[in-house]
């Protein structure tokens, strides 16, 4: 039998026992304790280090369990053959060649549309309900659960849907999902075979290039203030329409319920055609009543509507939803319901709570109201600018759109601008030929083909892209007022054609 | 301008400001205090209500940032009109219709392979970590983050997998994805068009219907103990090999030496040809060295390494990783660069910690000595059954394989087991075939033909499927000793022929 001598007093502040366990581990690992060697008894180690003899119960039963040692009756414990064990992140550990971590742009301001106020999150109540969750070690939350996701949530949601979107939808017919762009694939596999799917142009690059790598053929059209045009829908002939209408992004353009009502009546002409409203940032409007959804409106399950919590909450959730029509949803069941979940039980209760209990009710309205003071102070300052030809997609979500008088291209202006700290996006940004190359010839002509391109026609126009001046996206989402003001100002010396070769 | 008197003794247990704050909001939502209607100053609703002024300017604040009233200056404050603000789960809320939720079956005895023991996850340490991780109201956990996931925990991944894996990575390989199922698609969607995949059958039917999804054509051969034969392989000629070398699953056998590099020689050939190595449950070894992985003896970058967390830690999770040979990275990028990550960023960060911080090696170690006890009782009990023919799949994972001498058929056995209180799965179940019946047509013709079958009639004699005895699959991970017997008990009244038709 081996003596241990430990010193219980230097090292770091941790449990007694805790300094026992990790030195008769790391005697162990590093072979100073042999294979088969026999551990001094509990007492006699007790008495030798004047502990308790519990604590040096407590250390041997965490190396019992860790298979470090085992215990032979009335023979007392042995060290075990290590061989087989974990253990990493000791010394001999052969790190991975370490590489540099890309950093990050840093600009000073960011007028991104995607961003998001991260001051105004509620973290005292997150981690309350954090720590509310993960309280009575709840073995379900271990377990995978419901690939819907869990029932609860759901019902949330479709509550929050019902009250705030007009939604039709019980909580059954509400798929979770880790982002608006994994639920587009699951609507894919869920409507099978290779489809033909219209989008308004520009718009989200992402579901345009996820659809495509889902392997649809993919068509546009401009977007216009109209709306999509039912007769443009007719002469593409696809069985899928990706639309936003209540708030095209980026146009921030709203369609009018007269287009709503004949792209509805189109839809239900036959059984495979959808129409796929994406809502993606309906909670922040500062003017006005809130639009209902397309959905809300449609009597014959002919929408299939998605959402997010990325603006409402955090784009780091990773939570989605899709509210299916009944007969896509038996597709779903047939060929997605063996998908687990991609959405975290935890995080999904964490979201539960924070609905049920007022949280997000009461998060939305101050977020509105912080982001309507920051688009308020935006829309003054800009008004001030002699180089703003035109702000449109106004009173709504978290950017507006910006037409610059300006010799320089929408190119020159966001590298200009990126060269002085302020990082600023052109519509040209956002337009979905950009994404991929190779279905361009598709998308051209369907540009350019009668009626589509007389409406592109249109649609250049009123779309706030006239003349060929430069339209800069300026997202307010993460930006204070003296944020702005640097920002503008910034822009002022670049957006100043008089200045442009200086 | 009106009074308010609020009781603030009676109701829940809340702070004082609160109970204003939701009294005054909820005549306001309610309509008793009218839009433009002027409230008591602070000073006034202090006195009236004997509360510090201080209390009533935090309710006041409250409803301000939420948008239920406005301050004018030199005025006072006003109530706002609350047309355009969320009032989620008010008394007026009409709910979507109630369902019922679908009851989990409940059965007493849960033999599933896919279960995993939920008493001993360490609650404690990561309640500690989350609460750490929240702590300090970081807004980067609120950002979108890393496409391929953060890189402090693909560090930590690729120290591990190097480690415990042999695996030669370095933390830019790593992709991480909401499980194995997500991770598989975007591996469809980069490597782009449809392509052929051979799989070992029976094996993952979650894998075979994602493939099929995602428009691969999906061949399969039977899964036999010498591994994948080369020639088979190329009978079938596909580009992607998808296997399990170091545990197959349901069979358990492990792929010798010889013909794991037969196969990556094999994929050499061919640019396009790669295998995928699912190591998906290599943690769980009783006996001998850990089996290095596929990819740790791949020298030209032809394997796509896949490994989860769903069985080290937690299905509910949803976390798991891939990593990928260098030109296929450039693929991801290229293809699927644009999408945002599935998992979310506070776990990430959380389990990040787990695994620097040594949890991680010490729940491992510590779960096998679990599972190993387990497997070793189970194995006790099934050496005094009459109904055992063969046992097989053992030592490793968190299920063995029982071949059953009785005249009922394996579904039979099932169910009546099922009747009694046991959930059992029968061998049957994890045939591919059977996941997709559209897609048989192609199989029967892929293992019927010539060499394929040949190798079939093999695999029938020596992977533990002979004579047509049914098979059953026990997971013992979630089972503690007693309920291993109890269920034990019931397959003996189950099992046994001669009882075969009470």
């Amino acid at each position: 039998m081996i003596e241990i001598m430990i010193d219980l007093q230097g090292g770091a502040k941790a449990p007694l026992y805790e300094k026992i366990y990790e030195h008769i581990k790391r005697e162990i690992v590093g072979g100073k304790i042999a294979t088969g060697e026999k551990l001094p008894s509990t007492r006699r180690l007790a008495g030798n280090l004047a502990v308790s003899r519990s604590t040096v119960e407590m250390a041997y039963d965490q190396l019992l369990a860790e298979g470090y040692i085992q215990s032979q009756p009335c023979r007392g414990f042995f060290v075990c053959d290590i061989a087989q064990l974990y253990r990493l992140g000791t010394a001999d550990m052969q790190t991975p060649a370490e590489e540099e971590r890309e950093s990050g742009e840093a600009c000073e301001v960011d007028f991104s549309p995607y961003a998001i106020d991260t001051g105004s999150f509620p973290y005292n109540i997150w981690r309350k309900i954090s720590r509310n969750v993960l309280m009575d070690d709840r073995e379900e939350l271990l377990l995978a659960g419901d690939g819907q996701g869990e029932y609860g949530l759901r019902s949330e949601i479709a509550g929050y849907l019902h009250q705030a979107r007009g939604v039709n939808c019980s909580p059954s017919d509400v798929i979770l999902g880790a982002g608006n762009e994994y639920l587009e694939i699951l609507l894919a596999q869920l409507l099978g075979g290779e489809r033909t799917i219209l989008m308004e142009n520009p718009g989200y690059p992402q579901a345009y290039r996820t659809f495509c790598n889902m392997g649809y053929q993919v068509k546009t059209v401009a977007a216009t203030e109209q709306g999509l045009n039912v007769q443009t829908v007719r002469d593409v002939s696809p069985e899928l329409v990706y639309i936003m209408p209540s708030h095209q992004f980026p146009l921030g353009s709203v369609m009018p319920l007269k287009a709503r009502l004949e792209l509805l009546a189109w839809a239900a002409e036959k059984p495979e055609r959808y129409l796929i409203e994406d809502d993606h940032d309906s909670e922040y409007r500062y003017r006005g009543k809130p639009i209902p959804s397309l959905q809300s409106v449609d009597g014959q399950g002919k929408v299939i509507y998605l959402g997010t919590f990325s603006k409402s909450i955090a784009p780091s959730l990773r939570i989605s939803y899709m509210v299916l029509p009944p007969q896509l949803m038996e597709r779903y069941r047939e060929n997605c319901g063996f998908y687990s979940t991609t959405v975290p039980r935890m995080l999904q209760d964490i979201l539960k709570e924070f609905i049920r209990d007022g949280h997000f009710e009461r998060h939305l309205n101050k977020m509105r109201g912080v982001y309507r003071s920051r688009h308020d102070f935006l829309l003054g300052e800009l008004k001030k600018r002699g180089w703003v030809r035109k702000v449109s997609g106004d009173h709504a979500g978290l950017h507006v759109l910006v037409e610059v008088d300006t010799t320089l291209t929408e190119e020159e202006l966001c590298k200009r601008a990126r060269m002085q700290g302020v990082a600023v996006s052109g519509l040209k940004e956002y337009e979905l030929e950009r994404a991929k190359a190779d279905t361009e010839v598709v998308l051209e002509r369907t540009q350019i083909s009668g009626e589509a391109a007389a409406k592109r026609g249109a649609g250049s126009k009123e779309g706030g892209r006239s003349g060929g001046f430069p339209v800069l996206l300026l997202g307010y989402g993460k930006l204070t007022e003296p944020e702005i003001a640097k920002g503008l100002e910034v822009l002022d010396a670049v957006c100043d054609s008089r200045h442009a070769d200086f």
